[in-house]
């Protein structure tokens, strides 16, 4: 991503950077075996999307104020405890590359780790009286919980439809995305209808990032830290396959089901369950999907006078869609 | 403690019960697997001593009001999202001589459960505009995580000192009860000095509570649900054999830390460091300095005048030293 990251960040360069130093200061503990985590959390960091659209909905919205950055703080607080806390939900496979916090520091340390940095994130904004900023963030955590649970009861029963599918894909993935939006414009005090409009415009960028996500299970080339048909081992139902089962002959499905019930370890099978998910449309299905909810987002973008934020925003959606990881 | 938890509930018996079915009802969740959990989790409550606190304190400092409810329930879901961490923290042992959520449910949706109450005790107090209640449970949160951090931290290298004994017990153990105090005084809108006085009151209590709990690690006569000798074997290092090391000649130190380190799972190894434990006087030290705080504890209770609130908070303090559970 560094070349189109360097591009769309022209608008708020000089905010991003001061934000990563305000932000690594923020994360200092005195407690010696916490800082040393935290730095290495740090250190790791990805592509910084969630910051870029808080600073840049302010932008779009007003101007960038201190409740701007600690807007920002809070979300990637509450994004780096639930990716602590994810390392203890997704056991063994690595994340981002690097060796995930669970493998070097134990189940215990990481479910710790994660709830100080959620302290952290309700200290910031109660210190402040971001009551907004508050409200918007615990949202984040329980739906984020939720959509999560709920993924993990329908895993099991393998009886997921559509709606079903979108309603989790809100919860885990898109609310986080609606909340950078949301609170980038609330940081700027805009009036309530710009903030219902990013918010929306999240959402549906949220919904579009996570099908995006998905997709990467059926696609060799990507190199996004995660093994293709690894959902599929994992019984997690994705739209690609939803879109196969609900559409396949009585035959066909109980051959699915069997399949992502019985013989999800198995390589060969995994393997077929892809290619036919590929034959029968599954694929194509999810990224004609994924198209119609970039579009929805662009409408609500271009609602919005043009200028260098839009326009990086419009970037960032892009990026979103065409990423290969 | 049943006989005396009726005694101790006389002044605020309906409000207890009131309680009870409030939080209940507030635990519902629209996510079957959620509800099917919590409501699996309050059926186990265990002894509700920090719902007592919090009622008795607002009683001692005037009237009982939708706000002294609403603080009971924040500190019981963060009570309760606490546990639930803790079991995957602490990966094995039975909580309460129930199987504990992580045996029945595993470690992710431990995870995520405790996630979502969390978040919902935050949304509770944000919906409320619980400015004050906020800032006192988002920092029992963070101390609980950085004390038991710390505690991790220091069972790796043994070379624990007292004060540093007394700051873990303050932050994973005193906090959650100084919480209940301090939130009960606020949900009347005591004036500073009642709330910080009783902020203290539940300190101390809370301190001669932990030094109690890791007294029983040396008491077999006891029924807490934990096997004696467990603190040794998981190399938590608690006051008695704290005292006890560092009284000790040299080559008893030696002989002490080096069993700690590498014979812990060996359990005549263990049985003999509880021995010496108890011959060295170190289990009579530990319950003199619990016997002192909770002094220091009855001292400001006394400071309030006699009525029917601090009748029931000086039982409690007695029940907090005394308990065999």
């Amino acid at each position: 991503m560094s070349k189109i990251a360097e591009q769309i960040k022209i608008p708020i360069a000089e905010e991003m950077l001061l934000f990563e130093k305000r932000f690594y200061e923020s994360m200092k503990s005195k407690v010696p075996l916490l800082d040393r985590i935290t730095q290495f959390i740090v250190r790791r960091k990805g592509k910084q999307m969630r910051p870029m659209f808080v600073f840049l909905t302010a932008k779009l919205t007003g101007e960038i104020s201190d409740k701007t950055y600690r807007a920002a703080s809070l979300i990637e607080l509450i994004h780096t405890a639930t990716l602590v806390h994810d390392d203890v939900v997704d056991e063994s496979y690595m994340r981002r590359g690097f060796f995930s916090i669970n493998a070097l520091w134990k189940n215990k340390i990481a479910v710790l780790v994660g709830d100080y940095l959620l302290s952290k994130s309700v200290l910031l904004a109660t210190d402040n009286k971001d009551f907004d900023l508050l409200s918007i963030i615990s949202r984040v955590i329980r739906d984020m919980a939720e959509g999560e649970l709920l993924q993990l009861e329908k895993s099991r029963k393998l009886d997921i439809t559509e709606e079903v599918y979108f309603n989790i894909i809100k919860q885990k993935t898109a609310v986080l995305i609606s909340a950078c939006c949301e609170s980038g414009a609330c940081s700027t005090n805009a009036d309530d209808e710009t903030i219902h409009k990013l918010r929306l415009f999240g959402e549906y960028t949220g919904i579009a990032f996570q099908i995006k996500d998905d997709l990467f299970d059926y696609n060799s080339k990507s190199f996004i830290g995660k093994p293709v048909g690894i959902d599929i081992k994992e019984r997690k139902m994705t739209l690609p396959l939803i879109y196969s089962i609900n559409n396949a002959d009585a035959n066909k499905k109980k051959w699915l089901l069997n399949s992502i019930k019985n013989h999800n370890k198995d390589k060969k099978r995994i393997s077929q369950i892809i290619a036919y998910v590929i034959e029968s449309g599954g694929l194509k299905y999810a990224t004609s999907q994924m198209n119609e909810y970039k579009e929805k987002a662009l409408d609500i973008l271009l609602s919005f006078p043009k200028n260098p934020s839009r326009d990086s925003l419009e970037l960032l959606l892009n990026y979103v869609i065409h990423r290969n990881n």
